[in-house]
């Protein structure tokens, strides 16, 4: 594909806070944004038209691609139907390898370890019969997980013997699922790697991640990981990337284990997309992880990820948003509210990122 | 005015590339915008809604009010009469006097007189039969501007002679006119000021303007003039600002003439808005003009007006705006296009800042 010029219209699949920053960044570079969704969200309030429909409504997936020059998506539960109907008519970007490998956590997981990549042991949950041979393989205590449709810890449990697993089956409706083992890791981190269409890549520092109950709470650079660490890690990011000929910015986030075992990294994840914990990037950096997405999805030459200050994104969750008066006058406070307008338990509002003088990462 | 909470709704008059960049700051934020306008601009593919009518469309514009939360306004040339019409049933920030005071360059001169600030010696120029007066009072050589609707060296024209006078007239349609002294400067330099409804200011770093053929190519920061007349030039926009009762960003064009004289900075012009000598402000500063403008409009908190870096913005304007490739890729450019589709001459297209590590400014 020829670059896209300025003027050109970029449909997102998804109608959330990602489609929303996505949006604010290709308007910067004079682009037109179209959204597909089949629920209004904030993305709708800045794109230059909506479409409102299900992802299994072909006719008019196909009138939402014959309007844009190429496509996108912000969420990688796009059903694998809805990305083909549309790449019959206009790219998709990234493919739908990337979205196959990562909407399911056992085709995700089987990618990755067909990689040589390491990942937690892991056991196949179909039924209650595989209870007692995943619990052999696995050991406990481990986590229970749905293979489709997990977001912010949802679908996920945490077990600790046998009578456990069943309620949590039960409980997570009874759907496929992996079972897998819990990691003893020193932090976790995660390595944001744009690729563009010609195989060109580069990565943005790796953020320090901090999780509380399933949620992403704050993304902080630098990690300070050992620089040999950091070198692996993008080396990871990149064999993924390459593996899915991902074109756009994919999120790998690993386990730190620290330098005394042999691999001192072990992938939890993957997201075919712009991703919660590489949001300092649109202050500390002078090109966002969203302008990049956006130059590599239209065919444009990938933007510097280099940063200018340290940075620490913290999410604002449920009513937290509410506090948006202290932090609008907060020094060194970048302040990012969604527009969503009920602040539901659990619900990502908004974030704020703290800016600092830069120091070195190694 | 209560501070508006995040989900409000912000009404812009006019729908050109100030507003656009207006409601992608306002985004960050959680505002949705709706944009009234009398032509499709480039900030209606942003803006949650349009709404397209005349500016004397009394019915039209009350419903827009009625529609939204707080209004403002991106070009100065907005008819005081549209603006009562808003005002009578939503706040309009900065209030009629802002735009009274500055889309007349008479009585923005008289208004600046006034408060006994330097500007350059003026003549008004009604008829032909002013003109022998105008000149005796004056001096040649001298610039005849029209009293309203002039940009970007629009309706300007330099006079060597009192046959030039009389053309030059003819040329700008034999309106209402003032007929101003060239005055002989070291620079030009403006002064970002954002205050706020409790009065409270805000400065920018000042910037080092250069224009050709009357329009904006460049803005930088650090100016590098003295310390003393920085603080001068501060002093003049806060009282200009207090004066206006201004509510958002006002934007202060002056002659720096140097220290030598009494008054070392002559008022060119005044824009109550946020203007391009402060574009550099996006991606220099951690709060651009556009998001302090905002926050006045809603009544928030000021934001820091510190910047991170030394900058200079370009204007890209008509078909220098085809450049974006090579702009796209150089190192320290960060690219900014308007999404207007037609790169016709002498229109802004687009403009780009380069950073640089910071430097201090006096």
């Amino acid at each position: 594909m020829q670059a896209l010029p300025p003027g050109s219209t970029i449909g997102i699949l998804g109608g959330g806070q990602l489609g929303r920053m996505l949006i604010l960044a290709a308007a910067r570079l004079g682009f037109k944004c179209h959204v597909y969704t089949d629920v209004v969200g904030t993305a709708c309030d800045v794109a230059a038209s909506s479409m409102i429909g299900a992802f299994d409504d072909g006719a008019k997936l196909a009138a939402f691609a014959a309007d844009v020059d190429v496509v996108t998506y912000e969420f990688e539960n796009v059903p694998l139907s809805a990305a083909a109907a549309v790449e019959r008519i206009k790219p998709v970007r990234p493919g739908s390898k990337s979205l196959e490998a990562s909407q399911d956590r056992l085709v995700e997981k089987r990618f990755i370890s067909e990689l040589s990549i390491p990942i937690a042991p892991f056991a196949v949950i179909d039924s209650a019969a595989d209870f007692d041979a995943a619990i052999g393989t696995v050991g406990l205590p481990a986590i229970l997980k749905t293979r489709r449709l997990g977001y912010d810890g949802k679908g996920q449990v945490r077990i600790a013997n046998a009578e456990e697993m069943a309620s949590a089956f039960d409980e997570n409706g009874r759907g496929a699922s992996v079972f897998e083992s819990v990691v003893e890791f020193a932090c976790e981190v995660s390595v944001l790697v744009v690729r563009n269409a010609a195989g060109e890549t580069r990565f943005y520092d790796i953020a320090l991640n901090h999780h509380e109950g399933g949620i992403l709470r704050t993304s902080s650079v630098p990690s300070n990981l050992p620089p040999p660490h950091q070198a692996r890690a993008r080396q990871i990011a990149e064999q993924i990337a390459t593996a899915l000929d991902h074109v756009g910015v994919l999120a790998v986030e690993m386990f730190y284990v620290g330098g005394e075992h042999s691999e001192p990294l072990i992938v939890n994840e993957i997201a075919p997309r712009v991703h919660n914990s590489g949001h300092w990037t649109i202050d500390a950096c002078q090109v966002s992880q969203f302008e990049n997405h956006m130059r590599a999805v239209v065919g444009w030459p990938l933007g510097t990820t280099d940063r200018h200050s340290d940075a620490q994104m913290s999410n604002l969750v449920g009513e937290e948003a509410n506090d948006w008066r202290r932090l609008a006058t907060e020094p060194g406070v970048c302040l990012h509210l969604y527009g969503k307008s009920e602040a539901r338990p659990g619900r990502k509002m908004g974030h704020f990122t703290r800016l600092k003088a830069q120091s070195s990462d190694g």
